[in-house]
């Protein structure tokens, strides 16, 4: 929320702003006043890229939910009960998912009321949204987990504070496994001794497996993340924290519309969670491959293409039209090769003259800068 | 492959069964018969449900692969080239997924040949099925790893060689993480120092994660493992595994269709796996819940209820037709049930009166032996 700063209206612990939310609503009607609260914009037209900082951004076109108005009244009521459970939540000092919250929720009205709060799941998201927006955090420090998918090796320690315990995990000593990426890597843990040169994210766990096999990270020193295909909250802000030490992020994900995408979500952040963009965007992050140009730097490649399905055509046309990605001709070269070529190229036909070659292939990209912006 | 032990040809080692199959194709050859092999067939009418056992296996009908037969002649070719690349990659001590075996086949062919060996990944799958039934192993022996999905956390140790490493790794000290189950949990990879009274299956990671926060399988003193929804390959192995050393198993999934399917593929195996049923069918797994029967036990749980989709309906009236599931009158009557009520109950609703009522749930019925079959 850097763009919003100035106008942050919310400031303490997440419980605190839980309870004074609810105290202004409260003092509104002992004043006779409509409760009201202003959350930020997530509109399409709301969304900004911001060129300065390199991530997506929301705007500062505002929107006031008000209990006074029969189109708003009810989705009012279901955010406030929202913010009790979740400071209900934070108190008790338990977590859950949105699915966990919806339930309690479903629950809460008793066996007197013949209504539910919520009948769906997807009409608790939104105001999960609005109330993260409205305060200023993340839903992680409500208490909520996102899902998780991940998986990290390299030669850092991680400190959980976890069950009234300290957890040290050395991530150099997670043989074939690695170590799972959390749902939320901001509160109660911490990463230590982080003693490399860059992270190297992989798209597929499969790729990261081979590397991981190949001790990859151990001979040139990185920390080895897979987000297991597209990236979960909790990968990108360990992407995050891990660029905010210092080290630069190179992203090697498969050569089509889909596996840039991931690259794009993980550098810029998406628009669904342009509310949070600072938090979770890395735009140092550079682009390893695979590219269409490796077609000519690697001369196996021309025989292992796929054909482009349409789906995978149409979703390269769409990115050719995002501003952030647009303003790099590198980037339009190789979205307009892709519809003119019309294939793909998987991370995994790297393994094609030998199951190695992988890792020849990012030392070159990596020893030449190679990068795509 | 514990029902067509009698007839297993090959012996010893993966490499060594490889070398064997290949020696005794190219004596065909230079004795001028036609170059064959023997699978077991996977065909629909020989997977049959094992009831003394209590899994899925194939029969004893064989099936004939013959180079000399044009309708034969390109996938047995394959198939030999599989074996080929599988014999390098365990003389390498590198593995790789069937993807990446894909493309090394893709590969091989050189520029000077006009065709691949391979068009797409769907003609190599059931060739590499091919030669894990007619040698009468697993793919990971064939330094081959599947998809890998699933965590766990317990009072045990794992002692995995990797990388030129000893790797020990205490499950009791993964924090929020919790220890990914890989791929290969038999090939130099050990559990030792089991101490907990059963292993507990929970469906979906968020319940893992809301029973994990709550050190449940600390005070309970189990194993605690999620499948992350249906369960890999690895994830099957590893529960087999634990049942091995005489540990209970108790599974704790959705009450529906595809929660209940989860349960029987872990404890009957599946029908596109009965040619591995024995090394991962858990025949005494028992069914916790959700049930259709809690609705009866647990009185809140009747508003708790999402209406069932046709394809649930449609799914459950599937499941009702199968042998292994229709033997058991408890099951037939839940599968009923769902057809009647036209309902489900998701695992997460037992987070509605408070977020450690599923503790609760788990315990009374272990402490009640309130399981299904």
């Amino acid at each position: 929320m850097k763009d919003g700063k100035e106008e942050k209206k919310w400031q303490g612990k997440p419980d605190k702003m839980l309870q004074d939310f609810g105290s202004e609503i409260t003092a509104d009607i002992h004043g006779k006043r409509p409760p009201r609260f202003k959350t930020v914009a997530r509109t399409r037209s709301n969304i900004i890229f911001d060129k300065k900082q390199g991530f997506l951004v929301l705007g500062r076109s505002q929107e006031e939910r008000n209990f006074i108005n029969v189109a708003q009244s009810k989705r009012f009521m279901q955010t406030v009960a929202i913010a009790a459970k979740c400071n209900k939540f934070i108190k008790e000092n338990l977590h859950t998912t949105i699915r966990g919250l919806f339930y309690q929720l479903k629950y809460s009205l008793g066996e007197d009321v013949d209504e539910n709060i919520f009948n769906e799941q997807a009409e608790s998201n939104p105001l999960i949204e609005d109330l993260e927006a409205s305060l200023g955090i993340k839903r992680e420090e409500l208490n909520l987990n996102a899902n998780r998918k991940g998986v990290l090796a390299g030669n850092m320690k991680v400190i959980d504070r976890f069950g009234g315990e300290r957890i040290e995990t050395n991530t150099s000593k997670m043989g074939r496994s690695g170590w799972t990426i959390p749902s939320d890597v901001d509160n109660d843990i911490e990463f230590v001794d982080v003693k490399a040169k860059y992270v190297l994210v992989c798209e597929k766990d499969a790729l990261w497996q081979r590397l991981n096999e190949d001790g990859f990270w151990k001979k040139e020193n990185c920390i080895l993340i897979s987000p297991q295909g597209q990236a979960a909250r909790g990968a990108r802000r360990i992407i995050r924290k891990l660029a905010d030490k210092g080290l630069p992020v190179y992203v090697f994900n498969d050569g089509d519309a889909w596996g840039w995408y991931i690259y794009w979500t993980i550098k810029t952040g998406s628009m669904n969670l342009a509310y949070i963009g600072g938090e979770i965007a890395t735009p140092e992050a550079r682009f390893i491959g695979v590219t269409m140009s490796d077609l000519e730097r690697y001369e196996f490649l021309k025989k292992m293409t796929l054909k482009a399905t349409e789906v995978d055509l149409k979703r390269a046309q769409e990115m050719l039209n995002y501003p952030w990605i647009n303003m790099h001709k590198e980037w339009v070269n190789e979205l307009k090769m892709v519809l003119k070529l019309k294939v793909k190229l998987e991370q995994d036909t790297l393994q094609g003259p030998k199951l190695t070659f992988v890792d020849d292939y990012i030392k070159e990209k990596i020893r030449d800068r190679d990068f795509l912006p």
